[in-house]
């Protein structure tokens, strides 16, 4: 068995479906979940997610081998404060946050000597759905894991919640903290920006209603990551905010550049931007055949 | 019966659903196709969607009482030149662009006095597939259709145009070209616009195999559009011009102004914009609830 006692702390989507999936797989004895919702966490007890639950962080990680953080980012510092003292030697504590620098610089500010029990950790999946209701096992299954293990890592840490991860079905890989915020700022950031950012204009203009009624399948697929968590998003963005800000100019640049070529009739250069993207795209959904 | 001979000029995904909708519901006669490639047309009279077949327009809208042009926007006006004088005369002219006024142009400029027979239109329906092996017969059932009548059009043609695409189960309104192309601007160019020029900015970058391997389920819906036909949106692009470069601009602006907003972390206005953007979206798709 991976885990002897899970600690979840934050029994959401990202946090019930780890549990989920190492309950099937028989790699946890226990699971003990931390929440401040207390209707979330006697759900996530009737359905059998977690065994028990708590309100204290402190309360959650004692005796706890494993301790997954699944909380927004902008509570990460708090929960690392609340369970330095409490840990057990041999635990080991990795996270679920969308966007790395800022969850290290607050398990650095926060974890004291324990930040090589601390293994940085971004499992690249979820749903537009929120709370232990939505969590289910095969959440992680054939879905990557980013770890982004510090200098401080302890390498057997790392060990185990690799081990951890695929035994869920994930395949794992590392990276550096400053890769994985760029790859992340391009693949999911910004689309997400864009989405929220297309929506909101649209809201904002006067005819709204008449202009989403005439919008098509297209556009609900273009969008459906706009009904995300807003709290979520801006955790996101606040947290990667460099990265992200960076994106965006640069992606408004080359919006300005097409709406020139597309002004000037330039049909041979929008031919060249969007058949490189379809092939791109094409290529990329081949690349994930079966997942789709 | 509604049309007794209907010409489909430009046998593809549109041209294709609308023959195979109007025979399902019993309202077309007989239906003859023409286009350029020899093998989608036998393909066509494989499938049953047309009766005959022929390269030249001028031969496929003679006797017809119903002319549906659904060609790339770039190559109505050759359509309308060729059939102008061929019209039967109690013929209809319609068609399936996505921008009007380029279209208007064309047709003013090539039917002559035959635009009194000539109802703009717009199926707002489509998938990413084209051809007439992607025709089928529900493409545009609880879909909406936007005629866009000018001031030359006779009523009756109108009528006839309005019945036909309630024949195939879909919901007609009427409105100018001027507010249909700001409209579809907003809601199907600009989305297409953001998903062809991200997947292209991410597909330049140097490590790109790689980003896309770490993109999850949200980017493959977001860019589902940007493998759309390059030809056909290069038409789109430079037929609706000056609506669709004004607006890409305006967006450009206001993502410059998130990537400040993120840049100075302020966490308010960021919910304020996310937590519209996503009430629109789920107020807009508990709109559509039965098609999602």
């Amino acid at each position: 068995m991976i885990v002897r006692r899970l600690a979840v702390v934050g029994v959401g989507l990202i946090g019930g479906s780890l549990a989920r999936a190492l309950r099937e797989a028989g790699e946890v004895g226990e699971v003990v979940g931390c929440g401040r919702g207390r209707e979330n966490l006697e759900r996530g007890v009737a359905l059998g997610v977690i065994d028990r639950w708590t309100h204290s962080v402190a309360e959650a990680v004692d005796g706890a081998d494993l301790v997954f953080v699944a909380v927004p980012l902008g509570a990460m510092r708090g929960a690392f404060a609340a369970m330095r003292d409490h840990l057990a030697p041999d635990a080991v504590v990795t996270d679920g946050g969308s966007a790395k620098a800022s969850v290290v610089t607050d398990a650095r500010a926060a974890l004291g000597a324990r930040i090589a029990s601390f293994v940085p950790g971004h499992p690249i999946a979820g749903t537009e759905r929120t709370g232990v209701e939505a969590s289910f096992a095969a959440l992680y299954r054939n879905r990557r894991v980013i770890l982004t293990p510090l200098s401080e890592t302890a390498p057997a840490a790392t060990q185990r919640v690799e081990a951890m991860w695929r035994a869920c079905g994930a395949e794992v890989t590392t990276m550096s903290v400053e890769h994985h915020d760029e790859v992340l700022a391009a693949t999911s950031h910004l689309p997400h920006m864009l989405a929220f950012g297309l929506v909101d204009a649209l809201a904002r203009l006067k005819e709204n209603d008449e202009i989403f009624r005439y919008a098509a399948g297209g556009f609900r697929d273009f969008t459906r990551i706009a009904s995300s968590s807003p709290v979520m998003w801006r955790d996101i963005c606040v947290a990667n905010r460099d990265a992200l800000s960076r994106m965006l100019e640069r992606f408004a640049e080359e919006m300005n550049d097409l709406a020139d070529t597309i002004r000037r009739g330039d049909g041979d250069h929008l031919l060249e931007i969007f058949g490189r993207a379809k092939a791109a795209r094409d290529r990329y959904v081949d690349g994930m055949r079966g997942e789709e």
